[in-house]
């Protein structure tokens, strides 16, 4: 079989990340999602924190900062952020040459979007399920549990937003969307490799 | 295992019914779409045209003629669009009361939301999978087959708005979306198959 990408994007708590690394397992390929932050903070030279914080206040569009501060050459003018993004984008790209691979978050979806090896998988749970996982997990009452999983989506929809100008949690993004409230986790990762697979 | 149906709705073209059907077969338990339509209107002695039909021409919002013309035994003065929805509806829970099954359309997801023994499929596809499908299905020209999904699922979602109170396409109202433009139909299928065995 050829080389085929997985990219999972995921609302926080819907256990997407496990997903992710038990499919790479299942299929013995790559997984990357941490790991990508630390090759692309060491190949840059930029801190790790940085990378790891990169997602927090995006505004406006990268577009827009593009068009301002214009492309290739001329990216040291860019806000820091679009900067980290950039590099990011450049590490999955290159993880993505290497061979079949499983890619958790960073818009990886839209990073590979001109290949057509890819298979794009969203990860969604109910309110309940999410916020069960953030108590558990994290060791959190309720509201607390509640209001960092309101925290986290809106961070990364924040995120996917601006750098895609898309709009995150859109169906027609994906090629498969489930919903791991619902459906338990090892079904899930049985449709995923199914589906990579089935991939035409 | 116990009882579990299966809802899809899908968009025009991206070959849900098929893929519904096959679905049936491979689970061996029945499957209604138009058969549904039929029994409705021997049931209720409305004619099989104007159930064919029912989704034509929905405005406003069932919510809001219920408010209007009252519920239970005082649907006798609703619009007949909204006659034909409640007793279709009736006819869906019936089904589904019957045991395992697939239903396609009318709003099955919604009608049977309080059931938690669903699995809620949406089924859609690129716009060039569609209108390729509506070229062959129908023998139209390019741009008549353009025209007609455009049409067609103009209709679905304005139905789908009107009766359920929701965004037709909202992942969040479905277990499992797949793009069967990207992923084979027999694939769809093992997957579909594979969740609802899975379910939780």
């Amino acid at each position: 079989m050829s080389k085929r990408i997985i990219t999972i994007s995921r609302e926080f708590g819907s256990s997407g990340r496990e997903i992710g690394k038990r499919v790479a397992e299942a299929l013995d390929i790559p997984f990357y999602d941490n790991e990508l932050i630390t090759i692309a903070a060491q190949k840059s030279g930029y801190s790790e924190e940085l990378f790891r914080d990169a997602d927090l206040h995006p505004t406006g569009s990268l577009l827009f900062s593009l068009s301002l501060y214009g492309t290739g050459g001329a990216t040291f003018d860019l806000p820091l952020n679009d900067k980290v993004f950039l590099a990011q984008s450049e590490i999955i790209r290159d993880v993505a040459d290497q061979g079949s691979c499983v890619i958790v978050g960073r818009c990886a979806n839209y990073v590979l979007e001109d290949t057509n090896q890819c298979l794009n998988v969203f990860i969604h749970a109910d309110n309940f399920t999410r916020v069960d996982y953030a108590c558990k997990e994290n060791g959190l009452p309720k509201n607390k549990a509640k209001e960092m999983v309101q925290k986290i989506d809106k961070r990364r929809s924040t995120y996917y937003n601006y750098y895609t100008g898309k709009k995150w949690g859109d169906m027609n993004d994906f090629d498969l969307c489930i919903d791991s409230g619902r459906i338990p986790v090892d079904t899930c990762i049985e449709i995923i490799v199914e589906a990579y697979k089935g991939l035409k």
